[in-house]
């Protein structure tokens, strides 16, 4: 069942369509709650305020850190506030984290507003026998006498409405601007100028519904990508294109429909019709690019991975079937290489690349890992195919970072292990930050040796059917199923955690950067975002750097989406650091097996 | 039955739908074959050689004017030469008109073709893990080092085509470019660049096929726009509009679909598919320029009667539904006003209007007539609703100039008529230019005095059965009907004579010229070409000038169409032009209701 959670003051609607926590969809509709124990009910500072049609009475863990008088009030925590129906929670200033606080008062308050998409009202003269002007004419005069407004474009398939609208609203009209040229006409002003920030990725697909004219996010939704019944990973997907061309239909139509999809519950959530949506940003990685926009993406299928192109494109919605405004547009920032979209450059953009000549990291981590390194002036990229095993695929016991899930975990000398599941609930799985965790915790009791492999004698270590030795985590009782991490899992995410060690010490070898230079690691992604920095350096995937200098930015790309759906100095911005940035290609690094090597077995 | 002539050396094919002399189909084809005797057989000068599939036996007259030796080898005067069926008409030299001969080398020579459209051949490098750029920029990158083009444009809609193109053809292509942005590519150049010229009149549609990189035309053939049934003149169509939608969708289509039944017609004369058409230039009047691109053309049809634009477009041909090549795009020339279209716009830019500061008067006679004065810098242009009687419309006897039309008349104080009648066949009705002759023959013989006003006395004027006065042109024996011209058929010659002195002589009231002053007079359309100028002078028609002043061009507006089609130069040039030319409105003209009574009155 869908049902949409309120939050204010931000103004934010988030849809949803499973029971979740108000903690959690907090951080999926991008706020920043504070939650300094990670949601396990210890620290109470994720304080909140639930409108009277909540009716569960305060937990244990409520009563404890609440007082009565806040209680009687409706304050919960949003730890332990689940939501399954629609619910206005109400944030106050002191649960945000300080960026956030900021950001209330007109969402990414870093960025001014500036959207491409303008409305101009226009009082016409009539035509006379005395004043002969033809309408396009006419318009264009009072835009430039009216509004300095000089050469504006009036597409040819925009003049029957134009023309009509005119008559019909007897020479009064309101026009819609993209980048000086006429998109629409409507009798008056819109209310609200609405547009869409979209993320793909090859996992789930974020829609973003902005009010262009003060930046503020008005609701959002993420829904899992239907392309995933074509395989989990990229490669597979686009192999599937070149076996057959309905699969290429169908993978195209997949992104764009659940767009659609998204778009129509957002705008039903603040009573908008999806024709009011006026202009469009989208950012993915490059084949999610190639399908959205209907490319062929063959070339993407096999070496050497060239897309069709890399330039940004700022098209008419309707050409790649996007609902919205007759005459919107969507703007498509560049991609950078093959395996590096414009999701990676989103990222970077908001995550202030390209200003300022700090030696810094970026680190996109996903399927395919994108890793930046800005140093000396110069950003080079490159991507590495990590592989699904940090989102629980691949892992025996892997799930994604839902109810249920196993996401911290903390090993004893003798094996015995601590486990976090989130929701408080029976474990059922591990999800990414876990299955770190554990590795890291395994290392760290010798319990796996230098090269990864578990110690069969250990007491915790069993040898499953298949004569494959493994970790139980969890042991088997009344009320929980046996859960372990076996050889198998272990390999792959060393593979995973090489690839992306591998990544990113090409670059700096690359750019003769030593680690201690760099000044500062940004992390981004869902597994990033719930990750524990020191594992990941412990066991080698992150090169070993002061821990301080790691930070997390959630899902950066839809933010640099959201920024550029909002300004265009963002969209101009974004675009030289497009320029700047230069792709390295890892497969023909000279040594790079070596680098590879080097990356699953290290770790400090 | 459809037919071809293919006119030789000059490589033009004609197709005919119906019978008609090798003069007229020339004249048709816009070859100006030497006839200074009209087509009577008497000058000789029209002289052509026939193929061997023409079988008729050589005419009297042929007989008399051609020795038999020629006759032998196919020999024939034009003007007795009926075509009936495909035939090849050899025309020599010295039987075109001197700038005609010009023409042959490269039709147009006063122009040198330099098409929008133009080819490039491109053999890429393929790409490389070493050269991982996007398929788009390594053709930019190309386009750029091979041929100095920078910043070529590739739309988005042809990515996929380009880029499958690419890889089919092992990185070797060949790119059409137009005004800087790729409209297509192919696995090899083209052998010809075909651009079709379209001339849009209310009465007739004329294509010409042209090969555009020598300017040559190839193909042409007229046809009658079928929006006739909606009514003859352009104001019934308009009103036809305003009752019901489903007419402007009507009037729309039937346009375009001439316009590709035609073309598919000259293509398939040549050997040719329409879909290798890449360019195209149409004009017409401004309702025929609404029409055509499918412009709601409501307020052309009501005062103020204001275009809803009259800027030059380069559209997509696809988006008004003009077949030829995916990509193929249609320059529109600016219209003037709301009944001066860009037809008027291309019959002054041929006529070298704008170049040079003499003083002329350009007149385009049809159903609404524009003229233009060009005087000290300046040039004004005005449209007046002559109507259609000059095309032999709302005349008891009148027909458009075909065969059985008396075309000529002369008659003799006694009222003895002496008619000329087209194909030399028993007269069944008069055209245009006989009926011209006739007023003014009546008037010259005081048959009809000065206000018009038929003499019932005279001998040869009868009164018809609703008691109306008619002048007795040819009496009825066995072989012939009696053909009359009544007085109302003089008192609408009257109304249109008197329309089109009234607005050349309100273009010199305000621009205060002096008929002395014209240094040349161009006289434009199918009657203005036929027409006795002395006699258009003698009943007050035009202003009292010098006969030798005036010079007729035939269908102008085509061959400003055909420049505009070969060459940018020509569509810059009369861009230019259409940005100096004032229009002026006559009906809000002081004393225009004066101007028009002097018209109707006006006599030499």
């Amino acid at each position: 069942m869908k049902f949409t959670i309120n939050f204010q003051p931000i103004g934010i609607r988030l849809i949803c369509d499973e029971p979740l926590t108000a903690l959690e969809a907090a951080r999926e509709a991008g706020i920043q709650l504070r939650a300094d124990c990670g949601g396990k009910g210890t620290c109470g500072k994720c304080m909140i305020r639930v409108s009277d049609d909540y009716t569960k009475s305060p937990s244990a863990v409520e009563r404890n850190k609440l007082a009565e008088n806040l209680l009687s009030k409706g304050y919960r925590l949003a730890c332990e506030t689940i939501a399954d129906n629609d619910i206005q929670i109400f944030i106050p200033p002191q649960s945000l984290l300080e960026g956030q606080v900021l950001q209330t008062e007109g969402l990414m308050a870093e960025i001014t507003p500036k959207p491409a998409v303008s409305s101009y009202p226009l009082k016409l003269e009539p035509a006379t026998l005395n004043d002969l002007r033809s309408d396009v004419v006419r318009i264009k005069d009072k835009m430039e006498k009216q509004y300095h407004k000089t050469g504006v474009q009036v597409p040819f398939d925009i003049l029957p409405s134009l023309s009509q609208s005119l008559r019909e609203n007897d020479w009064q009209i309101n026009l819609l601007v993209n980048n000086g040229e006429i998109i629409n006409s409507s009798k008056t002003s819109p209310e609200k100028l609405l547009g869409l920030a979209v993320d793909v990725g090859s996992t789930k697909i974020a829609c973003y519904l902005l009010d262009l004219q003060s930046g503020k996010v008005l609701a959002t939704k993420g829904a899992a990508n239907p392309q995933i019944a074509f395989g989990e990973d990229i490669m597979t997907r686009l192999e599937a294109i070149l076996r057959s061309s309905d699969n290429a239909i169908r993978l195209q139509e997949d992104v764009i429909e659940t767009i659609n999809q998204i778009s129509s519950e957002l705008c039903s959530a603040v009573s908008a019709d999806q024709s009011e949506i006026m202009d469009f940003c989208l950012v993915g990685n490059t084949a999610m690019h190639h399908f959205s926009l209907k490319l062929p993406s063959q070339s993407l299928a096999t070496s050497p991975f060239v897309p069709v192109t890399n330039l940004a494109l700022n098209i008419r919605a309707s050409s790649i079937h996007l609902n919205g405004m007759p005459g919107a547009k969507v703007f498509v920032p560049p991609v950078l290489a093959g395996f590096v979209g414009s999701d990676h450059l989103a990222f970077l953009y908001a995550s202030g690349f390209g200003k300022g000549k700090r030696t810094r990291l970026g680190i996109d981590i996903g399927t395919n890992t994108e890793i930046a390194l800005q140093h000396g002036g110069r950003i080079v990229s490159c991507s590495t195919a990590s592989g699904p095993a940090f989102e629980g695929a691949h892992i025996r016991f892997g799930m994604r970072a839902a109810s249920g899930a196993i996401e911290h975990v903390s090993i004893t000398k003798d094996g015995n292990a601590k486990c976090e599941v989130i929701g408080n609930k029976t474990a059922i799985g591990i999800c990414g930050s876990g299955i770190l965790d554990t590795i890291a915790e395994l290392h760290r009791n010798h319990i796996t040796n230098s090269r990864g492999r578990l110690d069969k004698s250990h007491k915790k270590v069993k040898l499953e059917q298949n004569g494959i030795p493994a970790f139980v985590l969890l042991a088997k009782n009344e009320n929980q199923q046996e859960i372990t991490i076996s050889q198998h899992d272990i390999d792959q995410i060393l593979l995973a955690k090489g690839a992306i060690r591998a990544g990113a010490d090409i670059l700096m070898d690359h750019l003769q950067v030593n680690p201690r230079e760099i000044e500062d690691v940004v992390i981004a992604g869902a597994f990033g975002s719930y990750m524990n920095p020191e594992h990941a350096i412990s066991i080698g995937m992150l090169p070993t750097i002061n821990i301080n200098k790691v930070h997390t930015v959630g899902n950066a790309a839809g933010t640099g989406a959201r920024m550029m759906l909002i300004s265009t100095t963002a969209r101009k911005e974004a675009c030289q650091l497009a320029g700047r940035i230069e792709y390295l290609e890892l497969t023909t690094y000279p040594d790079f097996a070596l680098f590879f090597a080097n990356g699953i077995r290290s770790s400090s």
